[in-house]
């Protein structure tokens, strides 16, 4: 081309000769140095089958999956299927949720080819599984912001992310909000998309090229695959999310309310994050009615999406939404309808690790609890008999970020104490934790003594956390959690904080 | 916490035990280590001196910028003269494009504050001193793919990205589509926020947490100054951008407009790029009647975006457009108000070394030209005299990737001939090229025979490359450019192809 380039030109260094527009390629797999593909249709594959072979996995290697389908997901269990029935072994499913739907996975970690799980939550039959110790190695609990974290960083590194696409083209441009399995907002799978060395979108619907909109895209992915369904539609959120009707649930969550009200976060710019559950709802929808009361218009709603929080943007309670998760439809209608809806990627939510997550900015956050303690350490993660009811997810990353973290709770459930002396796991530290809200009072974390005082002052039943203690004791009739798991049993799952430390571990469910 | 956590845990590894919500720190810079900030407000500094104080930048670094502002930009010139007076020296600049306005860098060019320069495309009076031999080191010319795959792929690496925001918060959220200084699509810092080890948003426009929209997140901004003002809002972009009226260049955008008739590329899916020059934009308005005409809906307008795409997106003649800049404000409104207007990063737009760039997708471009030669080597890098005119951009990648990649040009221009025996730069391999759309008739690449027979066969002027060369030899009275660098003299640049190799150097200027 230019027969008379230096071999060397000064202040540049040595010079890597032209040779050919499409000669060169990167020497290397990875971040920045990923083989590309010309032509439309050749990242298309036929089945699940050619794209495991063309990302050359092997026994041992880490796939990944997103929950955004939640129990209505297919595509973890067709994909585990397929890996199987090629022979592997040993593998690591790295999945940001495992939901009831998961079962399958319990016969691949029973026959070996599981041995790993890396997750932010499980609940249903392979939690069962891994309580009981059928895992070949401990599980490893994350926080959704520490799965973003471990995944950026390194510390978890995926051979095959496998991204269930509601709408996808033949060039891998991706969203949530099309087709027959919508589910509105794609934050999770994001940092698979960015940092693992295949990326394989799995979709039931292919659309015309480009994607609109687009919300992982085209540079990311290697292959897609059409599949007949990527899981049940009905499964994948609630029509509708509803507050609680429960009577003792509608007296926490108008103390929470009130809590919030009288905390001074309460003014132009509020920010707020709560659950899909039935309390948490019940707190929203009370905050609504105070906020509109007194005018005040809120910067954003975070977190997992529900109509209700909808309902509040729509309102012009908040100025935005930044959603990381739809929870039911009426939030993937709102957030396709609603440009002020915006997405939010799972590290942006609630990573630890980059210059500034959302979490950081919020002003309360409604958290729920299995037990809490006279330290106020919370639990999400283990029942008192010692079944994995969950884990994580955003529990410890919002409490962390927040100015107000509000455990809501009541004092038992079922024969069982709330209020312990001491968690049976730790997911949550209460350093984090500034006050729970039952339907006997507020205790308020020591360390957060202004908000004792503010409470107080305005007439709120603050009390110590002993007493909220004694007082689900004597409710509980003192039932002990007799069955829970003896402490030289062998460890069957790992509770990794958000930056990675061990804040506890869970010892194997007795038979 | 949890005071019996073994130090080790089998099948886990070691346990790093949690040591506090707030005290795990990332142990180094870098993307998925870097360290967060809690609180609203604390990323805000007064100035530029303490964003660069904050930065740590020392002399010897690299400073990068975008070029969203065009010719109106005011945030290089500000950095640069604090830089300067912080008496920092042999500082890299890595802007995605330098214009006109940024004269005042030739002074940090002389007084060694400045002694590399990274670019896509520089003119005016920077181009001018880098072509005397001013700057120490050669300049290196890249392509607008070939910046993103340098940066993402660690071989320029920047200390501080200085992103001139349209819009910021306070954490960091970014758009270019509010404000005064709004410049649409805001497609080229997106790699620098995400591969920079510090990244200051500079802006003139606070809005309230969160932005919204966000086209780069708060997890990869350190720090935001507001500053008086970000440029010239008038030199950002053009009201509007008008086909041309010059006959001879109607003639010739009248054959290009035949040449993609006949290419057999004009069925339903049909994807276009053109730049913002009058030729290209009247091969639009032709394009567009065609489209019409035959009832071809064509499947995206891609790259930088004027009024005319946006036109042919609205008529229904293009379903999306992919839009990594907006040339004019019709564009810029039109980013704001059709969903289906969608942004793009330069990664995504052409970078070579992803998983598949929008450019692949192409079936026609069209591409302008200073020089095209026997071989059909594009020079659009440097002018007859010598003068650095410009530079790549996307012309290399869009050449590379596009189906149809069309020059349109004139024989001549002044005294001299465009179609060359040798082009002085070679910008765009041949190989890449397909065929050449003159007043005199159109050109086809030996590589492209199917495309000759084709345009034959609808009738078009079809001639060999070598008969326009020696028409325009003629018309231009044989002028030979005897004011060109001698090829001996010193290297002033380097022209990098878009995968980073070395396709040709830029010689001094005689003075």
């Amino acid at each position: 081309m230019q027969p008379t380039l230096p071999s060397h030109i000064e202040g540049y260094g040595p010079v890597r000769p032209f040779s050919g527009a499409y000669g060169e390629r990167p020497d290397a797999e990875g971040p920045g140095r990923r083989r590309g593909g010309r032509g439309k249709g050749a990242k298309l594959l036929p089945d699940l089958r050619t794209a495991i072979e063309r990302c050359e996995l092997r026994s041992g290697c880490t796939v990944s999956f997103h929950h955004h389908l939640r129990n209505g997901d297919g595509v973890l269990n067709q994909v585990m299927d397929e890996l199987a029935r090629l022979g592997l072994r040993d593998l690591t499913v790295a999945a940001s949720s495992i939901f009831p739907v998961h079962a399958p996975l319990v016969e691949h970690i029973r026959g070996g080819v599981v041995t790993k799980i890396v997750t932010g939550y499980m609940t249903g039959p392979v939690a069962d599984a891994v309580a009981a110790g059928m895992l070949a190695n401990p599980a490893m609990m994350q926080t959704h912001g520490g799965r973003a974290r471990s995944i950026e960083s390194g510390e978890v590194g995926i051979d095959a992310a496998f991204i269930a696409a509601p709408a996808a083209d033949c060039c891998g441009n991706l969203n949530g909000v099309d087709g027959p399995s919508a589910c509105g907002s794609f934050g999770y799978p994001v940092v698979d998309a960015q940092c693992a060395r295949h990326v394989v979108a799995v979709t039931n619907n292919l659309v015309p090229y480009p994607a609109c909109p687009i919300a992982i895209s085209q540079e990311h992915v290697d292959f897609i695959v059409r599949v007949g369904s990527i899981g049940d539609a009905s499964q994948i959120v609630s029509g509708t999310t509803r507050p609680t009707g429960n009577p003792i649930g509608l007296q926490v969550a108008e103390t929470a309310a009130r809590v919030i009200d009288a905390s001074g976060l309460l003014t132009d710019g509020f920010s707020f994050q709560t659950g899909a559950g039935g309390v948490s709802l019940a707190v929203a929808s009370r905050l609504a009615s105070h906020m509109a009361e007194r005018g005040v218009r809120g910067s954003f709603g975070a977190g997992g999406i529900t109509g209700m929080i909808v309902k509040m943007l729509e309102a012009g309670l908040f100025r935005s939404l930044l959603d990381v998760q739809c929870f039911d439809l009426e939030a993937v209608a709102s957030f396709r309808r609603n440009s002020a809806h915006q997405m939010m990627s799972a590290s942006m939510y609630a990573n630890p690790w980059t210059r500034g997550a959302v979490v950081d900015q919020l002003d309360c956050m409604i958290l729920g609890a299995a037990e809490i303690d006279l330290d106020f350490n919370v639990n999400v993660s283990t029942g008192t008999d010692g079944r994995i009811i969950g884990g994580s997810g955003g529990h410890s990353d919002t409490a962390a970020g927040a100015k107000l973290a509000l455990v809501t709770t009541q004092l038992t459930a079922g024969r069982f104490a709330k209020i312990v002396r001491r968690v049976s796991t730790v997911t949550t530290p209460g350093e984090t934790v500034d006050a729970v809200a039952t339907e006997a009072g507020i205790a308020v974390n020591p360390r957060r003594d202004d908000l004792r005082e503010r409470l107080a002052g305005a007439g709120l039943p603050v009390v110590p956390i002993e007493q909220l203690h004694e007082q689900a004791c004597r409710l509980s009739g003192g039932v002990a959690a007799a069955s829970a798991p003896r402490a030289d049993e062998r460890i069957v799952a790992v509770v990794q904080y958000r930056d990675g430390s061990v804040i506890d571990v869970i010892r194997r469910k007795p038979e």
